[in-house]
């Protein structure tokens, strides 16, 4: 019992992508369902380092477990050569609060299912035949999008932004490895009018995909806004949509693309559908190949709890035991 | 760096009561010379077990760590035979983020601390001669504020009340094998005025300490009144006490006896006072023997970074490198 921890490379080498886009599906539509307890997510600011620090935690009522996952983005560490992200996910049974498993993936369990969110809505709302995918963001996060819409799309034909040109190119050597054709573009303008598939993965604080910008029947993926202040789409783009699809009303209501959205008025709390009841009911989302479609993810602490019996379950090969 | 578990065992055997005690001395200082961000509690509620999950987290801003803590008590346990309380503290590195040991104590450092919390502020508010020592309840937390009252009295003359005979002669032997004389009560009455420190250790919800059962001199500390609905003294005997003393002024506001005296009109917030002002001004503690005092402890995140941190050094034997 002492050997509680399963290690990061445990966890890399146990989930096929497949299987963490299942458990997605599976976690939104129980937190829509009103399956899942999620409470609000606990804040700690290490400000002496930039350092931020977010507790999620909650149960499938359902289920065997309950999970406490803390995870934390430390800016300054890429100066010390060490990654910006860390975590750990604790799994404990529902029935008697013992300790079950120490998922130790170091960050890594949270950069995979926001991925896998994001694959699962692409295959959810995206137009039948993406003729190209545009990707915002170079950073371990962009990478791990299109590793995981592989699974979701054929188009291999990838047109990436990105701030710096170095990381713009060692970004579509490693893709490029992964079977994908990149072209870099120096213009956001251009990415959004060539491709009908978008996905935006940076920590921008001001609209990067313009409404007039985007054509007809283009789905748009937004992972980048998680917190307060953050933003990547104009709200203005949220008018223009059929769809404004999110992983939890209440949540995005509070930060996130779509409550800039709201804000300005572009749309109100009643066009706003959640992932979950589309996976339950499919007429609430795409109905044509010319429509515009937006998935704005802010992350649930859904996804953890499932990413992590996921996790336990492939690799101890078995049920709770407590 | 695989081996970050720091087992029950293990804290077991590193700690000593005079540490326990020491450390919580510094927490309740720094807390309220607010040194420290101690965040709101998490909760979690898990109805189909009646199990409560408590998170607390929290950091000391120039130390080197943050600590988040697990801490559960699932009632059907007992049932089950295996103990009530469980829990995990996790400390990390405050300027990476980086995970640097898990303490798997299931529990005992917050029962620890409870009970270290407890002989603090008996040796800081009882009065200087103790000639009886009451306690009610016969649980592992009324057994450890026994056990480290010994390390700031030399009283050993106890009177327990508790509501099962046969619990009440297991704790007595127990008791009695650590050098007390036990004599059991089967009046609360009888054990107010018979004693001049009393400790309450129940998850009792209506009065036990009646205020006018309470002679002058007496302290009393009350540490089962953890959470909303909880209740263990008179809100009258509030009004007779000249020091009434908390962990946490915010958190006492809200819940646990203060609270109860607060509603009730029988003191007003500007007669609380926060343990770690007196540690620093010691003029706003007990001014004569005759005086009635009060300690309501509803635990704080900062006994449990204070514990863990101390845990930590002790089994490490070294400092923090991350």
């Amino acid at each position: 019992m002492e050997n509680l921890i399963i290690t990061r490379k445990q966890i890399e080498q146990a989930i096929t992508y497949p299987e963490i886009i299942q458990a997605m599906e599976e976690a939104f539509y129980n937190y829509s369902q009103g399956k899942s307890v999620v409470p609000p997510v606990g804040n700690l600011n290490l400000e002496k380092a930039g350092g931020e620090v977010h507790i999620k935690s909650g149960f499938i009522k359902d289920d065997d477990y309950y999970v406490v996952k803390i995870a934390s983005h430390f800016k300054g560490n890429r100066e010390r050569g060490i990654p910006p992200g860390n975590g750990v996910m604790l799994l404990f049974c529902q029935n008697t609060g013992k300790l079950v498993a120490i998922l130790h993936d170091e960050g890594y369990l949270t950069d995979l299912r926001t991925a896998a969110a994001g694959a699962l809505v692409a295959r959810v709302l995206a137009p039948q035949k993406i003729n190209s995918i545009g990707i915002v963001g170079t950073g371990r996060q962009a990478f791990l999008q299109l590793a995981l819409l592989k699974e979701v799309t054929d188009c291999r034909d990838v047109i990436v932004f990105g701030r710096s040109k170095e990381r713009v190119k060692e970004f579509g050597a490693r893709c490029e490895l992964k079977g994908f054709t990149i072209h870099p573009s120096t213009s956001l303008k251009q990415l959004a009018a060539s491709c009908n598939l978008i996905v935006t993965t940076t920590s921008a604080d001001r609209p990067l995909i313009m409404a007039e910008d985007v054509r007809e029947g283009t789905h748009i993926t937004g992972v980048g806004a998680d917190s307060p202040g953050k933003q990547e789409l104009d709200p203005a783009l949220f008018k223009r949509a059929s769809v404004v699809a999110v992983d939890s009303r209440s949540q995005c209501f509070q930060f996130g693309d779509t409550a800039h959205a709201l804000q300005r008025g572009m749309i109100s709390e009643d066009d706003v559908v959640e992932i979950g009841d589309i996976l339950a009911d499919a007429s609430l989302g795409r109905r044509s190949e010319g429509d515009i479609t937006i998935a704005d993810l802010t992350g649930v602490a859904v996804q953890d709890m499932a990413a992590a019996r996921l996790v336990y379950h492939k690799v101890i090969k078995g049920a709770c035991i407590a």
